[in-house]
């Protein structure tokens, strides 16, 4: 496992990440981390790992960008001062391209998404004891949809930065698209962007696995 | 993994299994699992084993004990001819005893309740694949607390029943116990009765293993 | 134009047709035809033909198939004694194979659905004076994708059943194709099936088209 | 037509315009731009013209008038940088001189409507491509009715100020009119101001009339 | 005054009576008369004949016809034992004629209108010691309206009826169309139908005329 | 009538006042006025005198004690230009002194009323026509009740002050302890201060007398 | 101390028992007893006599007379098989002679209420141990007032008919009339009916020195 | 009694004090007060010495720990100037040690209490006529119990104080414990922190017994 005991993990992102969290502390009890993987990336790590007493603390807020990361960084990450940071992001760049064309002012380019995160990353990594990317994704399988087509574009900029700066990278497209073979989108995510308990399932697992979680660690007084 | 393709799996218990789920029907979209232990068996069985089709029904009531499940048990077991069926109850058959002391009427002893649930057991089990029983727990590591002391009492029996009729038998009560050598009750279940995201995934996980569930079986495109 | 003075036209259909009209009227003042396309139709008739006096009802319930409308056919549209009943359905018989994929006894498969909407039309044809069948859609335009292909088939039921019983044909998939060209999905409907205002008004315009609707007709007054 | 492709176009005007638009931004998704004439026009012109990709803008807001209209102008219309503004507004400006006779101060009468009108539009007309003035309206038919008749002479004021400074003129009132020969007015609008969905439908077609609209453009594919 | 001591004095009509009284009495505590002409009725005969312990029951119900008050009436009336009863309806029976045009079956024709008001006068006059018989009314100033027009109509049946059945007749038309000489409809009523406080305390007025109530008899104690 | 064309009206004082009207402005469509006396004497005037066109405004506000009324005396009343100000205050002045006898810091005993009051007046008689003070009352017909004693002293105390300064005097006490002779107090006002209708009414008609109202100044076309 | 170990006590009333207890029950966890006297009367006998599991009820219900009583004795009191029952009624039937005086098939007159009391009584006494009547009460303290004099008169019958019966009386007037020498009923009461948290803990005082409660029975462990 | 005629009672603290207390006051009609001990206190104390005038004051605020109470002392109790200041602080300090233990800075330890809550006694009670220290509490009767032991090294430290600065020391924790032989915690408090009914008059008995409060003093008239 890759978190060491008495870690902080800090998630950043957007209504992915948010999911009705706690505002602003973004942790505490009764539902302060929210109703998606946040919160189930906590619980499988308190049920897998309870002597790690790590501290998890989720800073998402819906409808984020990259340029809205930017502007809240220092309040919300760097001045939590986390262990570990965790970023999924780039959905919302993405969409307002298509589901609203007109309002160019809205739209997040590559090349400004490319750049603040690159500068995010690079700013952060020597304050933190490690950064995990995840790719932003859409839950289309028909990866020459054009919305579709545009997001593999952000995850591949997600993936070469983490290469660049020695960050962990974490494919949720990927993820995802190994479950498109058995589901029609329509079963994951209503909208193709905001999943189900089963899509927020995906993402934890994903998330858990790039820190090297082991499940099973703890199962052998389940033997009967 | 011992459920199959296409099997429906119904799970049936009180407020833990409950968790706002939809009613009457207690499956569909858009939470319709409701929000606790069973959703996250769904979607970790979704999230790793989508080839499977596995159909999951939540007929959890809250406030129900041995006796409500009993007057409901033709309706929303037997008509709904699952493949499995996995019980837990018997939290406030102990519960009533201790909270509401002078309204004996509201309490369920252990006979009453030992009958109850083997009579359901026997009458069920040649209609189904399998059975899963999981203990009623109470989140308290002192074993000589009151309430505590009875509940194991209540567990045994559904372990002893679990032995009798060959049905799986998943020891809630261990699982939080394990827990317990890390956190103090309050930070698992603010009443020691209702838990946390972190105490329901303790539950998924026991009765992921029971069923032999393997996280990491598809886990090889994780690795980069 | 195809409904001549006094004529009453009844749209029957799923929650496109519906959208929050007056139940069970479904006619009166105050948005009783609800927000959607059937009020976009009223709207139109009433502005261009006032001197028709057409009397629009809206008979439309969300989450219907056509089993549903079967059900409520004699209540909804016979005791209504339209002069045109229009109808939209075949969406959910769809939808609920590809985001309910394991609740299959809530799929309506495509013989069901044809003989069902065959029988329906063939015993009230003699009874009105027109029958309106439109396809139902699916606005995402790419036609190998699954759903959409499926949909594809319904449509062509739709369509030769209203060859041979002489009822008019309304093509609003091919209406939303025609958009798909300049606009991604998500900008036309947020999951692919309710339509913004933009795509009721691209129902509208196509049964209108097809009634034979003159959109100048009363625009002399308007040249200054 | 007259709006060019990529042009953005900005309503303004009291709640006949606003009909519970987003605030402040007046545009998006998800009903942003509300339920009256606005979101017609805008759903029309995509239907028709989805090629052109009109950007359309609504900064309606209820109870203005005229006055209120001038305090807003350089933030919600010069700082906006429309190509196309239309103007619908007076309605208040008459109708507190009837509805409320003794609160003077809030009556704007015609010397300062035609002078206020006059100074928006000859300041903003070299910023745009063009203005269109729509003119206040009342449904009520008797001419003589003492509000309507002062309503008809806000009605020539903006006529004259359209042609007086080149701006397109829509007679909104005489659209009403038409109508008016077939319904009572209560059938329009419960308090002869606030139109019913019919009742914007004939502002958005005289509003469409104004700017060579072609209906039929795209019907072809309608054909059977 | 014609109410003597002890007297039970029942209105009974559409939403101008209702005004939100208390369900299904109509009389008690807290704005059970409602908050129109009735509540004033009382507060006035309460205070200025205090000693005469008349006693007020409202029956009105929002939207009814004379159709509506006919299958009551048995209940609502008769069963009450009033010793007067006081009627005021006609309204929705014209109105729904001009704002749901094509909806002929809510409309209530001029002669069903009479002989039906007639038959319950008639059936109820020797049971009573009196009743009162108030005009519908229309607050629009142009006799030469439409609904106007036909409301008159209305409102002569009412006063023929009175004349042959010796009924008290109040002439609510008549004390409107006084004020309509200083206001403007749109200041008395929103709808020209719902009036303000203004206009119910005309209706009051006019009712506590033709009952010969004695508005000074009791303020020699206000005089200094 | 004292009152006379064109003339602005201003209440101020109390609950009994303020009755749920708009603030801050106190006038207008739409219940503006509140549901009590003040209502009842614009509909009575508006009834009556239609020709003279007074202006109505309430500036009461729950709570308030003389003390609270010096406070906004500039802004809610010397701002407003009124020609006529009503002044009804007192009653939590006294009730305090009886309700929460132990928070001395809210009671205001005679002396500071009586100093308030006087300065008020003075200051404000020579700026308008003139002013009217109403007495404040306790429904309760026992004079040697402890709060009916001491609210008859402030009551003295306003019919000095009227006499001193030339103002008009209305005896609301007097004016119920008439309804009280019929009446049990429970009957006209839950705690024996907040009116029922009834009571609100017998304000306005002590109100009206108090300006020489005339009742049946238009009641001629009554009579049939 | 009357009521002995394991025993039952039923409170049965008006609202003043009632105060929003759980119903139909009348007993359980989280406030089920509501939050007056009944509440209190069992928070003091598990604080001072835990020891004796006392099971307390409450069957009251607001706005009823003894009438109400009569009617659901049955279910409300035989059928919970109590040991002791606790009867506070007599309010209302006073109250409505004097807020409702024309409504006088609301008012339950002396002999009714006597004679019912006693048939309630004398039909229960035998099957359990002890009734405990409460007189009705009015927080007024002019022995003088109407509505103080005639429940005087009802509680004289409470007590007649509690020494007939062999009853324990409990003299509630008598422990406001004290408290009335130091406070005003406002105080106390809002209406002079509805107590205060003080006036409720007045009726447990009353209640529970009639049943020999030892308060300081516990103190020891509170010397230091 | 300790306390005297006329003086003023404050108690501070967290939720247990609180329960919903109107803010900012903490004093007035209509609950005020809260529904917990503190209400409970001023009932007994205005039942039993009506005569005293007692003014007491609620000023706790939920979620405070003793840093909260330092922060807010000269407001909140210094500024008001109290005879008497009780204080239950503490629960809060102890129980996110347990139910949060990764949020550190939420913790307030021993020390800071122990300094904290000696700084404000020894700086208040020369101001005032006496201070009383009440005990926090964990409702669990197991003393080995992680969180009941260190609540015990908190109680610990507060009687020491009290003894120090010669305060009225309260065993609120004793006083639970004697009710823990016969009732479960559960039944007292649903998560072993907030109190039910009688948990709040556990309390508050505990405190009137420390002040010397003779609950048999006024009794002599119920004795029959």
């Amino acid at each position: 496992m890759r978190i060491s005991k008495g870690q902080k993990l800090l998630f950043i992102g957007d209504s992915i990440t948010d999911c009705d969290r706690a505002k602003p502390e973004g942790e505490g009890l009764f539902g302060a981390l929210g109703t998606g993987y946040v919160s189930y990336v906590n619980a499988l790590l308190q049920t897998v790992y309870p002597e790690l007493e790590i501290r998890v603390v989720n800073k998402g807020i819906s409808g984020n960008t990259i340029r809205d990361l930017k502007a809240r960084w220092q309040e919300d990450v760097m001045h939590e001062r986390p262990d570990w940071v965790s970023i999924l992001i780039g959905i919302n760049d993405v969409w307002r391209q298509y589901d609203a064309p007109f309002m160019k002012e809205k739209h997040v380019y590559l090349d400004e998404y490319e750049e603040t995160l690159r500068t995010l990353v690079t700013a952060t990594k020597h304050s933190v004891e490690g950064i995990i990317l995840m790719s932003p994704f859409y839950i289309e399988s028909n990866k020459l949809d054009a919305m579709r087509y545009t997001m593999d574009q952000y995850g591949s900029v997600v993936k070469k930065i983490a290469q660049e700066t020695n960050s962990l990278f974490v494919d949720i497209q990927g993820a995802f698209d190994r479950l498109l073979k058995f589901f029609y989108p329509a079963a994951l995510a209503w909208d193709r962007v905001h999943p189900s308990a089963t899509g927020h399932m995906v993402i934890a697992q994903a998330f858990l696995v790039a820190i090297n979680f082991e499940w099973k660690k703890n199962c052998d007084n389940f033997v009967y």
